[in-house]
């Protein structure tokens, strides 16, 4: 097994390789006839590279050294540090921790920065602590953050866990834990909420990284959020916000996720006529299909060159610049002394990777992982979808008889706002109008209550029931339709496939992801998991005749996020994180 | 007091600067009218900044807020971070660190990486104790290192210390301590030798800085000097040099006290096509008077900028880079939520600096500290030169009599080399040529013997004495001359002052800056230590005829360095750092 995270400190480690350097000794593995990718000078340049165990023992003229252990001739291919993907959630690519890595490190993905935010909300300390040992033994460095924003909208929705204070400086105590992830609360922090502002501090007591969430934040909120202690941000929008967070002060973690606005990000650093040391590159979110079929930080390297950044630049942020933010002294540079995570690219344009080396063990090879996986940590977080089997009834709304009824809805996917709309009432129970359809979120914690519900307008004509147990960021159960029995029959399939996501069109199930681990993750095979995700994803996307920009799949997953302003459907009615109100009742009055 | 170590983890400071920040309270302080270096995009623009306690609130555009305790307008001026000392001896400026605090403090330089090797040589680790208590209550950040090399010639001389693996994991161990010093003995490390081999080991297990002192280190040597674990240098010596050194990867400490070095930097820069985020700014060795008039690190500025390179790039390397380098996330940008450590200049070309905050104190102002200083610690290191009074005859060499003999000499300052030369004997006593001069160095450590005696050739005509305890590196007792009782008298002078320079002429002391303070510091004011050493040093400079490029002072203070290779006196004899050879007797023969 690999050990990703062995001491360097070890005496006999380091004689062996100053006895290789100097000649002394051979090398466990010598690279010959590559390129280095030097993000330090900015330069490709001809140079062999050895290796000694976990260590980079030398870097030195082509040809100068042949006596190693193992000698690969790269002709002529490049060597790069392995990436580092300075932010990510692996749930959004729904798998384990372990197929993550079997999927990330034949990409040349050595070290990523996980915050396990949907876990925590699901299954609180104890989901964060099996993440964590959920990491061990693996081929890719896996840093934890500590989730800060659990629930995220306390008071509008119900989770599986709260992280206080006292939760988050636990967390920061374990030597695993290298920051707080993504500090989201940003109208807590600009005011001072008591338990926001603890967390904040909590992370700056500790030492460790205060990482941000800063979506739209400019001016006088921005300043504040910094002064608070937040150091980063990832939720970038456009070329004038990018422009305004670096001249903050903020480490940027640009992510691929939103790939809309890496032109931008690309039009900043023209405007400003250099690449700042303190961008770095992440994933953030990656559906499962897309992390197979384009991968994750290798696919950022491929936009930001295909616009036209210099491929020193980009592969500089994506390694050295990380490093650096991370206080990692020993990673993101092909160095003497450093430690061996290398990805060896065919050039840099089409960065195809060819090898992978992590901590010095040939990890990967021509797409294929060649390090040995630790089996599945026993002892997954099944069983976290705790609902009784739902009945069509429950998508029923019941109504004054013979009336019609006045209804507060919520218009508009994504960016929602309040709607008004008058409903016929037959035999005690609103009718949908045709273009409308009805989302319902059944908690999944053990609270056996009717569901929160709401009526969606602006999304086209439905057809088909999706549900879903990946609802951000509580992750309650959640169906979206217009047929009570399908609606039904779409729940107790995933209360019985202990979570998941599905799609049912007449009548039947058409598409479904069983997601048995936290209601998030699957236990299969990436291919597997890829292949039922995009099945739902497409039936998804017919189920409405929804055709703006944003998908299906993110729009139902997002469409509980009390934490943002307008309406949003939670299992406790329709929230509004704008102004803090819940509606329990849709109906404003009978007409 | 200003503590500018002060916590930023404080929930109170925060809470107050996130309400500045939003317009809800006043700043403590705001910068108008200034031109904020921004050193993270590269520009310098217009923009206002608020302090509040030790913190940046907030960059803001001009003129957009008003309200605070203290307005300064700064009519066009810039705002830098302060400056960073990646790597100095203090002990080179022969004050203490409360007088160093008070010469760079009003020159922008608000933290320093404090090697004590001369005082851990001098007083061991009771010295480098007595170094961090000497930094508390300053209003200047000063990092120490733990000295790797003490002795750094061991078996060749003897100091007042041997710091060996055991003394190194004490000092790491110490929180104020940030690694380890430049580690000195390059051979011992490449070589694999036990002592410098557990140094180096101790620093990566203790995950903290490992530093270099890597001269002359090329090819094989630099790659195995690296992957023992060292990561810097400052011993620069061409263009060639730097680019391979930061092409293996090292982080480069570039020092002011070598001037003629900075073309070559510059040069090395412009055909990498970059400044490399791992360039920081250092002075190394920078003598008293230096430091007064043309100061320290802001001289460093305005040679690089004199020399072409852009203002914000050689502002980048003082700040950004170097608070990255060590990891001081609270460092080395103009950014909300850092620390207030900032310098005015009047322009990025004259780098005037008109104020300095520290810690958002405002601790100088137009060349004049305004922070309180401390009162000298109690309880000085003081002497530490414990040798009796000498007499003439120390100074003789005894050689069988009416005979000429055979000597071996020391030939050409500074790279020495090894020499013959025929000598006359009268009364018992060997007769030096009118072109050489005798060399003594007493052990001041306790140890009465006899001095170590060689023959200087080709340094001209000597027509003085020369003496100091300031000796690299074990900073025993050295004479330089041609009569023995004006050398005794220089000695018995040095003795009786506790330590320091000295220069005789026709019988009498004309030059003498005592330092009493562990033989190697002056408790008095910069005004008075630069005088006295001026003195020392034009007197030095006319004792004899050299007319090489390097200073008489720099040559005398050299010529006992026996880690170098070459015949160099120590208290032993004549030792060769490149054999490992000491001679005790310079006299082969008798001719």
């Amino acid at each position: 097994m690999v050990d990703v995270n062995c001491s360097l400190a070890d005496p006999q480690l380091r004689r062996r390789a100053v006895d290789a350097a100097m000649g002394r000794a051979e090398f466990d593995v010598l690279l010959c006839n590559g390129l280095v990718a030097d993000v330090a000078t900015g330069e490709l340049r001809e140079a062999d590279v050895g290796l000694v165990g976990p260590l980079i023992a030398s870097t030195h003229p082509r040809g100068q050294r042949q006596d190693a252990y193992k000698v690969f001739d790269l002709e002529g291919a490049v060597i790069a540090p392995g990436l580092i993907d300075s932010h990510m959630h692996i749930e959004s690519s729904m798998v384990t921790p372990r197929v993550y890595a079997q999927t990330v490190v034949p990409q040349g993905t050595t070290t990523i920065c996980w915050d396990p935010h949907e876990i925590g909300n699901v299954s609180g300390l104890e989901g964060v602590r099996w993440a964590i040992e959920a990491t061990r033994g693996l081929p890719l460095r896996i840093l934890v953050e500590a989730p800060s924003c659990v629930p995220s909208a306390p008071g509008l929705e119900r989770s599986g866990a709260i992280f206080d204070v006292a939760a988050m400086e636990e967390m920061l105590s374990w030597p695993e834990v290298v920051g707080v992830a993504e500090v989201m609360d940003m109208r807590g922090v600009v005011n001072g909420s008591p338990r926001m502002s603890g967390i904040v501090n909590a992370g700056c007591a500790s030492g460790k990284l205060v990482c941000g969430h800063a979506r739209n934040l400019a001016g006088k909120d921005l300043q504040a959020f910094m002064t608070a202690g937040v150091e980063s941000d990832h939720e970038l929008t456009s070329k004038t916000d990018i422009i305004e967070k670096l001249r903050s002060g903020m480490t940027l973690e640009l992510r691929v996720s939103h790939e809309n606005i890496l032109p931008e990000a690309v039009a900043a650093f023209e405007e400003l006529g250099c690449v700042p040391q303190t961008v770095t590159l992440c994933t953030d979110d990656i559906f499962p299909d897309d992390l197979l079929r384009r991968g994750g930080m290798v696919h950022h390297l491929r936009c930001l060159v295909a616009l036209g950044m210099k491929p020193l630049d980009v592969l500089r942020c994506a390694t050295l610049n990380a490093a650096m933010r991370l206080e990692r002294r020993d990673l993101g540079l092909v160095a003497a002394g450093r430690r061996a995570d290398l990805v060896i690219f065919d050039n840099l344009q089409d960065f195809t990777p060819l090898e992978v080396f992590t901590s010095g063990t040939h990890s990967a090879s021509r797409g294929a992982l060649l390090a040995e996986l630790p089996p599945e940590l026993p002892g997954l977080p099944l069983h976290t979808v705790r609902r009784s089997p739902v009945t069509a009834a429950d998508f029923e709304v019941r109504a004054p008889d013979r009336q019609r009824v006045q209804v507060r809805t919520v218009h508009t996917p994504r960016a929602t706002r309040w709607g008004q709309r008058e409903m016929d009432v037959q035999n005690g129970h609103m009718v949908l109008p045709s273009d409308t359809a009805l989302m319902a979120v059944f908690n999944r914690y053990g609270e056996e209550g009717p569901p929160g519900l709401g009526v969606l307008e602006g999304w086209g004509d439905w057809s088909a029931t999706i549900g879903t147990t990946i609802l951000h960021d509580s992750h309650n159960l959640a169906i979206f339709g217009r047929n009570p029995e399908e609606m039904a029959l779409v729940a107790n399939t995933l209360i019985a496939s202990g979570g998941g996501m599905a799609v049912a069109r007449g009548g039947k199930i058409v598409a479904h992801v069983p997601l048995p681990v936290c209601g998030l993750l699957s236990p299969e095979s990436p291919e597997v998991v890829s292949e039922q995700f995009a099945a739902v994803r497409r039936a998804a996307a017919a189920a409405a005749t929804w055709d703006g920009p944003t998908s299906m799949i993110k729009l139902v997953t997002g469409a509980s996020l009390a934490c943002n302003p307008g309406p949003h459907v939670t299992d406790l009615g329709i929230a509004d994180g704008g102004t803090g109100e819940v509606f329990t009742d849709m109906i404003i009055e009978s007409v």
